[in-house]
C-alpha cells in the first residue's frame, strides 16, 4: 500500500491491521468486522448531515466524505473503514447524468441500443483527474483515521455498472441489460471494456492516494446465468484484478499488499470459477444465502460475509447466537465477518454494536480455546 | 386426477400425456414443455383483451381466463395449459384488497406488525366458496382443451404470500416480511399456518374441478438464508404436498396422479432439502441461475426449467443453440422444459414457438440416436 500520500506527507502508523492479516492468510487472534454500507442511513447522525446535503454533494466534497466514512469508526470498534462514495461515479465521470432519490438512483437519459456508445460516453476521460475529489477525500480520511484501521477503497464491476446505465432505475429482471448482451454482444463488449480500462483506473488512483484493500461489487450477478457470467462478467473482473496488481507493481507498490475483494451477489452459481482466480482474487464475499462451508471446501481463500442483515432486527440473544453459528461456519482465520448485503436503513445501531463485539469476543474465545 | 367435471359430466379423453409421464419417471419419446406466464402480456392477443376487463376481472370471469388459458395453446405446441390466475387471490380470499398496476400487485392496506392477524384476516373462509370462480374456470377450461394437453393449476406458497401481504408492493430486500420471521416468530408461524391451510384447499379444489398437475411458486425463495428456509418455508411447502396428497385419496383421486411441481426461486441454498423430500414433491422447478447437471446428481426426480428468459431475445440460430445445450444438461428424460422463470412482457412470440418446437424436435433427435 502507499506509505505516503500523494503530497508526500506520511501516512499515520497502522496500529490495527488485523483484517490485512486475515486477507493474506495469516494467523489472527481475532476475527476482523466491518459492514459493507456502515456509514449509511442507519446512523442518525449521517440522516442529519444528509439533510443538509444531495447525496453526490458528499461524496464530491472530500471534508464530508471523510466525516461521513469516520461516523461508523467512531461509534463501533470496526476493523476497516470504506470510504464514503458510489459506485455510479465511475458513470457520471464517462459522461451521464445519475439523480440520486429517495428510491436509489436514477438515470433520466440511459443508455439505448441504437446509440454510438462514443456519442454518449468520454471514453477518454481521465478518471485520475475527473474524479480527484475522490482521491482527495481517501487521503484526507487516511490521515484522519489515525492509523486506528486500514481504510478501503471499492468500485463497481463492469457488469454491475452497465446494468444501471442501460436500466436507468431499479429492475427486478434487468431485462434491458440482458438483452443488450444477447443482441448485441459486440457492443456490450466495447461497453464493458471501457468500464473495465476506468474502474481499473479508479482503483488504483485510490491506492495511491491511500485506501489499503479495495472491493470489487457485482452487486447484480444474480440476474446472469453462469453462462453469461463467463463471457461477460468473469473476464472483465479478472482483467481488472490483474491489471490492478500490475500497475501497483509499476508504481512501485509491492501488489501483494493491497488485497482485492470480489463481492458477486447472487453469484452461486460462479464460486467454482471465483475460487479458483487464484492469483487476481485475494477474498471472496459471500452473500447471505451462501453456505460457507460449500465454499470453504472449495478455497484456502479468505472468505468474508455473510450474516442476514435482516438478522439485525432479531434480539441480542438470538443475535449473539446467530453471530455464533456464523463463526463457527467460516472458521476463526482466513476470514472477514460482514453482512451479506449492505446494512439496511432501519437497522438499530445497538445491535450492530452487538454484532462487532460479538464478533470480536467470541472469535477470540475459540481461538484461545483450541 | 378428477375424470368428471364437478356436475359429473366426463373430461375429454386426453390425447397428450407426455408431461404426465415425465412427472411419474415414465419414458418420453420427447421432452415435454410449458412456460412459466404462457398466457401473458407478451401476447397481442392478451393485450388487447386486457385493455378491455381489469387484471382481476379476467381472473374472476370463467369464460374469459378459459379465454386465455387457451391463447397460448392455439399458437403453439405446448404439452400443458396453466389456468390464468394469480397467486394474490389467497390473500384476497382472506379479506385484504389488492390492485394490479401497470408496476405489479399492491396492496393499499398491508398486513402491520402491531395488528392482530384476527382482525385482519378472515380465518373461517370457506376457499372452496369464495374462490369459486376459479374453480368453475378450471373445469371449463379442462372441456375447451378437447385433451389436447394437461391443465396446471397452481398457488403461491406461505412465504411469498406472506410478503406480498406485508411488503404491499415490491421490493428488492423484502426486509418487513422478513422482520416479522426474526421479531415476531409466532404470529409469522400463525400466518404461514393459515396460509398453508388456505392453500391446501386452494389447490384441492383446483384438482377436484378439473386440474391434473399443480405447480406451487415460492418465488421469493431468493430472499431467505437456508437457516429461514428450514423454520419458515420448507415445512409449509412439505405440509401443503402431503396433506394436499392425503386430501385427493380420502376423495378417491389416485394421489399419485396429480403431480406436484414446486419452484423455489433463488432457492439454490435448499436444493438438498428439496431433492430428499421424497414423498412429496414430485417435481423441482429450477431457476435460470441454477446447474442442471449439479441437481441431477442430487436426485432422480423429475426437473423442470431452466431457459433464461432473455435468451428468447436472441436470435434463432443461437436461440436453437442454448436450448440443445439445456436438453444435453437436464438429459432427455425426467425433465419438463421450461424457462427459469416467467416469460417478459417483451418476449418475441416468434421466438417462443421456435423455442417449443426445437424443444421437441431435438429431444426425440436425442432420444432417437441413442
Amino acid at each position: 500500500m502507499a506509505h505516503v500520500d500523494p503530497s508526500g506527507k506520511a501516512f499515520p502508523t497502522l496500529l490495527n491491521d488485523c483484517i490485512l492479516r486475515a486477507a493474506r492468510g495469516e494467523p489472527t487472534d481475532f476475527v476482523p468486522v466491518w459492514i459493507m454500507r456502515q456509514a449509511g442511513r442507519y446512523l442518525p447522525e449521517f440522516r442529519e448531515l444528509r439533510s443538509k446535503h444531495p447525496f453526490f454533494e458528499i461524496c464530491e466534497t472530500p471534508d464530508l466524505a471523510c466525516q461521513v466514512t469516520l461516523m461508523p469508526i467512531k461509534r463501533f470498534d470496526l476493523d476497516a473503514a470504506i470510504i464514503f462514495s458510489d459506485i455510479l461515479i465511475i458513470p457520471q465521470a464517462l459522461g451521464m447524468e445519475v439523480l440520486m432519490s429517495g428510491k436509489g438512483p436514477e438515470f433520466p437519459d440511459p443508455l439505448k441500443q441504437d446509440e454510438n456508445l462514443e456519442d454518449r460516453l468520454d471514453f477518454n476521460v481521465v478518471i485520475e483527474n475527473r474524479l480527484s475529489h475522490a482521491y482527495k477525500a481517501i487521503s484526507i480520511t487516511r490521515h484522519a483515521l489515525e492509523g486506528r484501521c486500514p481504510l478501503i477503497g471499492f468500485s463497481g464491476a463492469p457488469w454491475t455498472l452497465m446494468c444501471y446505465m442501460i436500466e436507468g432505475g431499479g429492475s427486478k429482471t434487468m431485462s434491458k441489460a440482458k438483452k443488450w448482451l444477447y443482441q448485441e454482444p459486440g457492443k456490450s463488449r466495447q461497453l464493458l471494456d471501457l468500464l473495465a480500462e476506468k474502474v481499473t483506473d479508479h482503483l488504483v488512483s485510490q491506492v495511491k492516494s491511500g485506501a489499503q484493500l479495495v472491493q470489487i461489487f457485482e452487486s447484480n450477478a444474480e440476474y446472469l446465468t453462469l453462462d453469461l457470467f463467463r463471457e461477460f462478467a468473469l473476464p472483465q473482473i479478472l482483467k481488472i484484478c490483474s491489471n490492478f496488481k500490475n500497475r501497483l507493481q509499476a508504481l512501485g507498490i509491492d501488489k501483494n499488499s493491497v488485497p482485492v475483494i470480489v463481492f458477486a451477489k447472487g453469484g452461486h452459481y460462479a464460486m467454482d470459477d471465483l475460487t479458483k482466480a487464484e492469483n487476481s482474487i485475494d477474498i471472496i464475499g459471500l452473500d447471505w444465502t451462501m453456505d460457507p462451508l460449500s465454499v470453504r471446501q472449495k478455497t484456502n481463500k479468505c472468505l468474508q460475509g455473510n450474516l442476514d442483515p435482516c438478522a439485525l432486527y432479531t434480539n441480542s440473544l438470538e443475535l449473539t447466537e446467530k453471530t455464533r453459528q456464523m463463526l463457527n461456519r467460516f472458521g476463526t482465520q482466513n476470514y472477514i465477518a460482514n453482512l451479506g448485503h449492505g446494512i439496511y436503513p432501519d437497522a438499530d445501531f445497538d445491535r450492530v454494536k452487538t454484532f462487532i463485539d460479538n464478533v470480536h469476543s467470541i472469535s477470540r474465545q475459540m481461538n484461545s480455546s483450541k
